[in-house]
């Protein structure tokens, strides 16, 4: 082995022993390994103070998260063979846990590779790079997964701002193969055409798969309202699992597109409503129109994407799942989704008891969701857990 | 009204507002209206220091909580008739989510009747009283029953450990009709028999309907192990829902029984093993003839019954968890459940990640789950949220 090293501060390995796979950048003597002697990307030997190696890491000398665990066994670097092991320990668990070949196939950390990011869309992926290290080697990544999977198309998204940190561009382009702009996919037996160029993230949020799941026992013959669409994840999924009726609200007119191209594809385009603006200013004219419903879902993107927007962000919660309460009919359900890492599950919670003791209503907090078991959670990396879906039932005060 | 008053000390209507619905004696104005002018079970008008009414609370004099409340409307004090609304409001949700009549019917505080617990077996219930005013009113409880389900028996399981704060007696009694001493149920499409007499609890515990129900991706044509089974809740499921072969571990002969009777019941006796014995020793038996499995299930009675427990109670999840660990097969599945309401699920999960990482194995936390949907979370009440179950893959350090 060749590779240099990097070497902890004292007491500085506990973290990482403990199972955590990143290294902080005031966390490294940088006397004895100076970061500026790193280009970003290259690999090292993680040192404990007293010399003692931990694994291979992959350094990114100019950001706060300077080093990420590649291995433990400073056998093995980060190189295709490696991918290839990896990618086939994800995939096994997939292709027990479900029927079609579409979920997050890698869940970067969680998978134990950090800075990857591969969403299946049956014959197609795509791939985010979120590090240094994994865009240095994206050409072991490719051909690994074509090793494993032999995709027809492959598509680098690589657009998020994760990259900024490590300072790489961004860009969107077809790593192998032909990659249309919409793909198929399957979630919960309802079929769906995510816009994988155009759209949001990867095209597609499997990480709601099973809170979608558990709408069925809900909405049969009910009206629901789905808030931040998207492209119907939500929506047409309580439409093919037999509401009466759904009203799908977004500001993107292309994302309402989505909604009516997978609508028709289920056959249910006849139940479903599209309606175009600013949710807080759909939900007050929705309100005065005096549309009332049995079922409302409130997924909204990030309104926390930094720890500092926190009081605004919950505030922004408060507002929203408080209308969206206002919306339901005397016995309703709030479908509550949150995937703001900084958010808590518990304080979601309690915002959803300040709304309905502000309203005068009585709450039962029915079910608690998480993210998919396609997006494990590393237990010792609390940032790889983020989704949250809680299901209320609002009563009139008794 | 003629009912007394029960008065508060200044702010002491915060938390009750919040919408919690229990009152401490040292929250009570005792100058005002002292406890000890109210007999076990009467009912009184909560008030708030300056005299304005909060609604009608039952007492509970001698008991550390002294008062619960039973409505918000100083109109509505408990009898048959605000049993029959309550039962009805109860009863509505469960029959929207479950197709077959076997429930948690009631679950106290979360539906609004503080003290009250009935599980439904299709035309059997067992109820459980654990506050004077509930037993004060038994009558009109099985009166309301009666009324709304008109079962063909019901039971009273009054022997929790709950009614001794109350001063109340344990007994179980016939309170209506004929209860036979095993009732028939289904859960997950799953037949069972519980014995609702000489089992556990109510005898049959439906707070892990969903935990259990999502073994069914899991267990296909796998070899597993359900410790502390009972009657077989989760060993006999993963046996219909496809493993290829269970193990049942429990202490109780009686249960184990249980456990025979359900495997017949579903036609797959001959895939289960009993084992009779503690767990602990049975897991060292076990793992010294080198038996594996793909997936165990740990789902033991509350190591941590009281606060004070908690150090001990740790250490003994600790132990039971590193030791299911061992028992796995290289790439197998922990399904790790506790109902100690005093472990938060937090703390299930770090004991999870450190008993890995002692074994030096990786740990994917896939699933979280909780109880059913029939065993409402009252936000504001702590107390009532205690299920957790977590789905892990355990892997070998990489």
């Amino acid at each position: 082995m060749s590779l240099p090293s990097l070497r902890l501060k004292a007491n500085a390995e506990r973290r990482l022993r403990a199972g955590h796979l990143w290294v902080y950048s005031n966390e490294v003597d940088v006397a004895a390994t100076p970061l500026n002697g790193f280009q970003p990307g290259d690999q090292a030997i993680l040192e404990m103070a007293n010399g003692k190696p931990l694994g291979i890491v992959g350094v990114s000398p100019n950001n706060l998260i300077c080093a990420r665990l590649l291995s433990r066994d400073t056998g093995h670097t980060l190189d295709k063979s490696l991918l290839v092991h990896r990618i086939q320990v994800a995939l096994s668990l997939r292709e027990r846990l479900f029927e079609q070949p579409c979920y997050r196939l890698v869940y970067g950390d969680s998978d134990f590779l950090p800075g990857l990011v591969v969403d299946r869309f049956g014959d197609h992926l795509v791939v985010q790079l979120a590090s240094a290290t994994m865009e240095r080697n994206k050409d072991a990544v490719i051909e690994a997964l074509v090793q494993v999977l032999k995709p027809r198309g492959i598509l680098f998204k690589n657009d998020s701002a994760a990259r900024d940190a490590e300072g790489l561009e961004r860009y969107v382009d077809t790593a192998f193969g032909v990659v249309p702009g919409w793909v198929d996919l399957e979630e919960n037996g309802v079929k769906f055409q995510a816009p994988v160029l155009a759209g949001q993230k990867t095209g597609w949020f499997y990480d709601h798969r099973l809170n979608r799941a558990r709408l069925a026992g809900y909405v049969k013959g009910k009206r629901v309202l789905d808030l931040f669409s998207y492209i119907g994840g939500w929506g047409v999924q309580a439409a093919a699992f037999g509401a009466s009726e759904v009203f799908c609200v977004d500001a993107s007119a292309f994302a309402l597109d989505g909604v009516e191209r997978n609508a028709a594809l289920n056959g249910v385009a006849e139940k479903v409503t599209c309606v175009e603006g600013d949710v807080f200013a759909a939900l007050k004219e929705l309100k005065a129109a005096e549309e009332r419903f049995d079922v409302v879902v409130a997924d909204p993107p990030a309104f926390i994407k930094r720890k500092k927007d926190l009081k605004n962000g919950e505030a922004a919660y408060r507002r929203l799942n408080e209308m969206a309460m206002r919306m339901l009919n005397k016995d309703g359900i709030l479908v509550s989704a949150s995937c703001s890492m900084h958010l808590p599950e518990d304080d979601l919670q309690n915002i959803l008891l300040q709304s309905a003791r502000h309203l005068d209503r009585n709450i039962q907090l029915l079910e608690r969701g998480a993210q998919g078991p396609d997006h494990p959670v590393h237990p010792a990396i609390p940032e790889t857990r983020y989704i949250k879906s809680l299901t209320c039932r609002i009563l009139p005060n008794a």
